[in-house]
Order: C-alpha cells, then structure tokens, then sequence
C-alpha cells in the first residue's frame, strides 16, 4: 500500500478574543474537537505536532497533552511566522510519510495582543534584519499592491473589492470572526492605514485554534474512515532564494510562486484543476497579488480577476470562501490549519450555505514573513 | 534500497561565551563546518532544520540561511526546551526518511544569558504550572538525587565523581569550553547550589552551536560518503505519560526509561551492545539516575556503576566522553546535535585520544522538561 496520508478528523474554534483563556486551553480545544471529527480519542494519536508563535519557547504542545490526555507520545514544537499552523501539520504529514507513525494530531493555535496588530506575548520576535526592510506590515504589503498597480494599472477600487467579496463569504461561515456585510463605499471608506488598504481590507487580529488528524492510508481503511477522508496530494514549504528573486516582496510573491510551482508538479495538477483555494489575504493587496503568484490567473490579470468575479463564491476558483484572513481572522499559528479545516469540509461536502459545489480538489496557502511560505493540495478521498 | 538515514557531516564550535555575536551567526558558523565535513555546500541541501529555544519565534533557520546561502529551501523552526537540537536532528531525519529529501541539514544553537543557569533572552517561556512544581532546576535535581540515595543508599561521593569523571574527560576535548581536572576534594568543598549538587555539578551555562549533514544510503552511496557516515538505527522521542509514571521527577526518569525502551526495540540491540552514551548529565545527580534510566547498569547499582569506573572512558561503558554538559557546556538548541557530534566522532575513530577504541554503536540522549526525551542510536556503517 501507499504511503499517501490523508486528513481524518479536522476543526476549529469560532475566532474571537479571549483575553482570560490560556494557549494550551485554546488549543485542547480545538484538539479535542478534531478527534471527536475522527471519531478517533487522544489515546489513539501516536505523536503531536503543535504550532504555535508567540510562546514557541513554551512547550505548549506539551500543555496541551496535559489537558487533552497526558499519554506520553512525542510532541514537537514548530514555528515559522504566519506560516507555523501549516509547517506543524506538515512535519505531521512528514511523519506519517516516513511510516514511523499512523496517526498523527496537529494543533494550530494563538493568543494575540490587542489592537490592529496584535503582537502576542513579547512581540513577535521577528527581527528587522533585512526581513521587513524597517518597514511594518501595513507599509510592505502596501508597497507591494502599489507596485502592482504601477505595472498593470490594478485600482483602489479593485484591492477594495477583495475585502467586500471575503467579508460576504463569512457570512456565511459561523466559525468566521465576523458575519456582516461591508459594501464597498464603507470599504472604500474606512479609515485609511497604509493606502491603498484601509482598516477594512487588513486582517482581523483574533485568538483561534484548529487541530487535524492525519492518518495513514492503511490505518485509514482499517478504521472505516475513508468516506469522510482527504488525500494529501502535494505539502510544500519554501523561503525566497537569493537569485531571481522578487525585488519588491521576494518573500511573498517569490516564495509562493516557487511553492506553487512545486505543489502543481508533486500533485500532477494545474491550476485548471483546483476547485478552491484558501490563501493567504492578510491584506487586500496580498489577495490579489496571490491570484497570479499561485496561477489562478496571468500575470496582470488579477484586477479583471476579481472585477468579474471568478475569486467569488459561484466563480470560476472561489478564494477565501470561509472569509479569509480579512474576516475569518488570522490568529497566526492556527491559521494554516483553519485552510485545512474550511477545504477539507468543502471536500466533504459539508460547508454548508457556503459550499462550493463538486469540490473535489482545493489548495491552502499561507506566508510567513521572515521567510515561509507553505502550500498543501488536498483531495476528495471518498 | 532502504530508507535508511546517515550521518555523513557533522561538527560544533568550541562552546564558549560570545555575547557579541548574534544567534544565526553562531548557528552559520556550525553549518559552514558540517558541510565542510561531508565536503558539500549549501547548494546541496534541500531542507533546513533549526532548532533553537530563546529565540524559537524569530525565524533563526531563515536568518542563518541568509548568511550561508540563500537558496530557497525550506526551513522549519523546533523548539523542545533541552531536547531542542535533538528534535531539530529527528525532523531532518524523518524528512529522509519519508523519501521527500535526500540531503538535509540540522542546525542547533543557543546563546544564553549570563550567571550560573542563564536564561536567555526573554527567560526560558516554561510555564511553572505542573512543569517544574514550583522548584528550580537545580532544586528538582537535587530532590531527585536524593530520592536516589534515599531508595538506595547513593553517596554525596558517588554524585560528586560523576563530576571529576567529566571534567577529566574534557581534558581530552578541545572543543568543550573547559580542559581542567577537578579532582574529588575540589568537586566536594566546591560552593553548595542545591546538595547534592555543588557548582561543579551544575551543567555549565554557554553559547554554543552544532550541526549536522543527513543523508538518504542512495545519496550517501552515489557521492561516496560511506566510508565515514555513521547510520541512525534508532531516533525515538518521548513524553512522560500521567500513568505509571516516577512520581519524583517523571519528565526525566520516566521519559527516558520510555525512550530508551523504545529505541533499543527500534534498533534491534540492548544495552550491552551500546559502546558509548552522550547522556543529559545537566546536573551530576541526573547522570546517576541516566546509568540506569538507560538500562546501562540494574536500578540501585549506579553508584557502584561510577565506584567501578564503567562510566569512565576505559570502562565498560564510556559517558559523557566529550566532558558532557557538567565541563564541555550546555547550550540548550545546541546540545542534541552536539551529541551527535561527539558519538559520530567515536564511531568513525577520529576522536583523538578521548576515542572509545573500537567503537561501532553509540547513543544519544537529552531531556527537555516539559517534557520531551529525545534518544538516538548511531552505528559506523563504513
């Protein structure tokens, strides 16, 4: 038999702000609740890996074992920026992979600091060294938009729109920080933080937690728990290379483009064949900028993109149906886990008023400045 | 061909004191030696490993890439408080091992603070709830050391040689940050931290980095690194489970007689057939209760174990050759690679006149509070 591995057993918590919560409670939560998905009990899980940023020193995949079940399976502690959910649940991925492992629990899980920002505990430690180049995150992805605007002509109207479509798909997504609507003049409008993204078109600053249960085909099929399972057809982590690199945001659009381009020659797929894609908008301007860094469209074609609606709910490859970053929320450690969770249950075909229809294949995607970005396609195993 | 893993490049600095250096410059420094020691560069790794604690958020993998070369691969940051580097190492293994990469390097670093535990920048981030039950690090050793002596009649002396046996064995290693004998009354009327443990039985506080080069057997054979790779039979990590667990110091005692269990199973050996131990020596106490944690000598025989000078090289069982962390230094992320270091040495018979003469198998074993075990056993494949 294969060494494919497949995701059995996936949740998340609603986003919000928990400010009286611990980390590990947070992520026990989500925990449980993924295993519950299995039908599967901590006792099963043959090791943990926890992602977790801004208390990656702390053991908190450890806390987490001592409240969901202290049963003395290895646990690992991974961090990667904005790009930690993804990198705990592809060692997971790994692990199961090299066959020393069957069934693997990932965790995903962060407490923020208040404001638009957040910073966690300590700050978040990334340093300035040639990262952000003095920059701050509003400034560098907002430089990045601008330059894409220059090159192509992309509009503030045409940025705006990503936030309006993100904020109606979380409408429709209960585990969504918000539900409402945000029309596009009060997009347009909001308080400008660094043009052309305004407050409403930043992601939310929320605590949240998601946990998988990756699962080796073998144990799979033994388990009966193929029916609801996904395949994981490609994981791929990459940093921005030196050559050939991007100049205005080479670990953003190098880094997924290079990520990409692996992830659809591991999978045997094209971007043709992806049914939807969770990505990473931490800003309106990565959203479109990340519309041709992963294919969905040519290069400079992102403001028609978007204008005619093929990002949206009905369109040709639905972005950000679960409402993304800019409304879902981006609690950095659990949010590569939160994609696995919102594609897997479209895979299933269990999302609901927001599903979209004959999924059969779907791609997550998250960044992490500094630099990481990791891609994972998943597929209908059922 | 199997999928087997080796060892075919690996090296430390000398530990020592570097306040003016950054982290990612020490850990460049660990990586350009092990590279050169399997004789390739950077531009043949396809997978970075980092494992560092203190700064376990600051994307320190990314920022040693960037000095060494740029190139793109991606790079996973871990954290497991002392079993840091060691867990860093299993991850670049399991990646091997899962037939994803061929070629991965495994970088551990730390600089600590100053004073006689350090603390690092930002204090250690281990929660005090249910970890060290209110104690110290030097106090829970002590506690443990003494439930020892209680149980079996271990003597102030016999604690305190383990001490004199490291130091003398440091003397034989240029690369541990002392070479100075401490002859028994000296280690005895040394200043009391925590009785049993006197100054010269506390690990001792240092910077310090290691790295290692691992390699898949097709690889390793078609570059024609066999002839000194060393084989990993076993990579085994553990946490300590709430049932049947030591009730004094179960993250260590109970999660490496776990580890161990599971590692000679793994490997197919026992005990006897191990040539030497790099074992988690933190405080002279600890290294006591490890003789028979890893079944190196029957429980309540480890004094006699040390009396006897099986533990001394020479002995049946050679410890802490390098000088172990009571004398060669204790750089938390550094410490598991630099085990690996140390046995790998032995085993292709290039340690000097410290070598474990005809060495073929050796292990490794670090302990993290919190809890995480990590053990490795490496055999001389040339």
């Amino acid at each position: 038999m294969s060494n494919d591995v497949y995701v059995v057993g996936v949740d998340m918590i609603k986003f919000g702000r928990f400010p009286d919560r611990s980390v590990p409670d947070l992520g026990a939560e989500a925990a449980l609740m993924a295993l519950d998905d299995a039908g599967l009990a901590i006792k099963d899980m043959q090791a943990l890996y926890c992602g977790n940023l801004y208390q990656a020193n702390a053991m908190v995949g450890q806390r987490i074992l001592q409240q969901i079940g202290q049963t003395g399976i290895p646990v690992v502690n991974c961090a990667n920026a904005c790009a930690t959910g993804a990198t705990a649940f592809r060692e997971a991925w790994m692990a199961i992979k090299a066959e020393v492992y069957d069934l693997v629990l990932a965790v995903g899980v962060e407490q923020m600091g208040k404001g638009l920002l957040g910073g966690g505990g300590g700050g978040s430690g990334i340093p300035k060294e040639g990262l952000l180049g003095g920059g701050t995150m509003p400034t560098v992805f907002a430089e990045a938009g601008m330059e894409h605007a220059r090159k192509y002509g992309t509009t503030f109207e045409q940025f705006a729109k990503v936030s309006v479509k993100n904020h109606h798909h979380s409408t429709l997504n209960p585990k969504a920080m918000y539900q409402i609507e945000t029309p596009l003049p009060e997009v347009m409008n909001a308080e400008m933080i660094s043009y052309p993204n305004t407050k409403l078109m930043c992601s939310v600053n929320v605590d949240g937690s998601a946990a998988a249960v990756l699962c080796s085909e073998r144990k799979a099929r033994e388990l009966g728990l193929m029916s609801r399972a996904v395949k994981v057809r490609a994981s791929v982590l990459t940093s921005d290379p030196w050559q050939e690199r991007d100049l205005v945001m080479p670990d953003v659009n190098t880094c997924t483009r290079l990520a990409a381009k692996e992830a659809y020659e591991r999978a045997g797929l094209g971007p043709s064949d992806i049914d939807l894609v969770e990505l990473h908008d931490c800003f309106a301007t990565a959203e479109i900028l990340h519309y041709e860094n992963l294919g969905l469209c040519g290069d400079g074609e992102a403001g028609r993109f978007i204008d005619e609606g093929h990002a949206a709910l009905g369109g040709r490859t639905p972005v950000n149906v679960s409402g993304g970053l800019l409304s879902k929320g981006h609690p950095l450690g659990a949010t590569g886990i939160a994609n696995i969770y919102e594609v897997t249950t479209h895979l299933r075909g269990e999302a609901g008023k927001r599903q979209v229809e004959g999924a059969r294949i779907g791609m997550t995607h998250v960044i992490g400045l500094g630099s990481a970005c990791g891609i994972h396609i998943l597929e209908r195993a059922g």
